[in-house]
């Protein structure tokens, strides 16, 4: 589902003041006509305005982040894509500018984000049926708002959907410091789940140590003080963990399966290494270790639920207690 | 669980006829007193005969395996050991010889197997309790008795406990002519199910493949068959397999990966080829492939189950419909 915009790219455009209401303003948006390197093949351009009908809301978006997945898409090497020419971007948040006739939800001022998955976020104007829009609290800072709704959702939806976690319960996470490691940490603390957290070894490992602790980690390792035998010593008092995600791959992965306790499940929901995940036999038959992938798509998620999930995140990101860094 | 025979191995005993009810004939095992080379550490000892209590039954043993577990397990390298010294075994079938007076539901004479997962089948007389043991039809041939309660139980299990099949969906196998991947293409069949078979280069391989197609296999490769880019070309017009076993590792078990359809599910219960299993990220997050592990184990079957299961592979058996051989 596109933006009625990103069927009329034109290069250039007439600069325009006070239009009607039933007609849109025009837009500027970063849009790439095939797949390729995203610094040579992307280019701003200006779209006109297009006439809108009475379901339709226009939204002045206010700030969209690029994630590695719209890289990704705009390189051609995700599965999943959608026809080009395009506009990028798969996650923002706006303000209602103005609205169709028969439109009642919203009102100009209101600020919203997408009601699902749609691509078309990287532009200033977009004009969709007002059923792909969901309205948020207006006390939500915008960097959360324009960012809530992968990386945090995704942490949130690991974490819920495939092991029965309670309080007391432990996971282990590689990849620490991203925004989903982040966002893991203090949604499982929140629910009094510990967490163990693996990170790269860097001269600065110390300093992120303490940060993430901070924000609720239990343990912080480094790669390199994982190279012991009997990993689960390093535990102390915290049981084992059930649940495990992956972002790494490679020894990373194999590190977040050796602290699982038996029957437990690991998530590979990214690969950063590029490195495959090796596990030797005896881990499934005897250890009855379980692995499975993410992936943040409409099919694992309905209308109801994703809307639920974005209210509770942004609620605890209005009440302080969830909060994350791109650069950590 | 033992046999109250095992703790009472003697090295000689006279020999005695016309024991008086309440007695055990003496018994022969196979017996070992710490782990290690099966064929140095194993001995064969005499049991002296010994008093059964009112609800014991007495059991003569008619056939019974050496499954590779049993190896496993008399080496060490088992997770689960019985304590040393142990008499070895963990299936077979045999008769009732005598009953204690409180036994109503055994008459000497009937056909008996172990009613959950017990060791100590290596013997020629076994004293346990009567709810150790699990009457079975007088029709089944011994040699299916015998050998029901491992491998052809763990090929139902594994058709039936992971994922939802229906009629008309597919499976694939690596390892097809083991006992298991028998009793997998024939159970499939009955189903309606199709079944991918993937054996190893062998001169003879021509031949294994017509005896696999005969059991009711739909398709059949050897490994080097499927050195060739998107495999799933090779299918016509059976649909992908949404469940795949694996009892190799290493470049077969990539193979049964490739084949899976998206969402797909590898179990693992063996690992012949003791190489690990390599996975790339991407399998996980955009194929959706879940990797399980299955061990035949009394916790993942209760008691109703088991013997359900055994009756109906028993009945298939007996109709003449699954049939395996050790020597394929």
């Amino acid at each position: 589902m596109f933006s009625r915009h990103s069927y009329l790219v034109v290069p250039t455009q007439t600069s325009v003041v006070n239009f009607p209401a039933t007609m849109s303003p025009p837009s500027t948006a970063v849009v790439y006509d095939q797949h390729g390197p995203p610094d040579t093949i992307t280019r701003v351009t200006k779209i006109p305005p297009v006439e809108m009908n009475e379901n339709e809301v226009c939204v002045k978006m206010l700030a969209a982040p690029i994630n590695p997945a719209d890289i990704n898409r705009i390189e051609g090497v995700y599965p999943v894509l959608p026809p080009t020419p395009t506009i990028g971007g798969w996650e923002g948040v706006g303000e209602i500018h103005s609205v169709g006739s028969a439109v009642m939800a919203f009102s100009p001022g209101d600020l919203v984000i997408h009601a699902a998955y749609l691509s078309g976020t990287w532009q200033t104007y977009v004009v969709e049926d007002q059923s792909l829009w969901y309205k948020i609290d207006k006390n939500t800072p915008i960097e959360y708002a324009a960012t809530i709704s992968v990386n945090p959702l995704s942490a949130l939806r690991m974490l819920e959907d495939f092991v029965a976690l309670k309080s007391g319960d432990t996971i282990v996470q590689n990849g620490a410091t991203s925004i989903v490691g982040q966002c893991v940490i203090q949604l499982a603390r929140i629910r009094g789940i510990h967490s163990i957290n693996i990170i790269r070894d860097k001269p600065e490992s110390d300093k992120i140590k303490e940060k993430l602790i901070k924000l609720g980690a239990n343990k912080v390792f480094t790669e390199s003080e994982l190279e012991v035998k009997g990993v689960k010593n390093l535990l102390g008092d915290i049981p084992k963990p059930s649940l495990g995600l992956n972002c790494i791959g490679g020894n990373a992965a194999n590190m977040v399966v050796k602290f699982l306790k038996q029957g437990g499940t690991m998530i590979t929901y990214g690969g950063m290494s590029k490195k495959p995940i090796t596990i030797s036999t005896p881990y499934f038959i005897f250890k009855d270790i379980s692995l499975k992938g993410y992936l943040l798509q409409e099919k694992n998620l309905d209308e109801a639920q994703y809307r639920c999930s974005i209210d509770h995140l942004l609620a605890l990101v209005r009440a302080g207690i969830l909060q994350y860094e791109y650069n950590f």
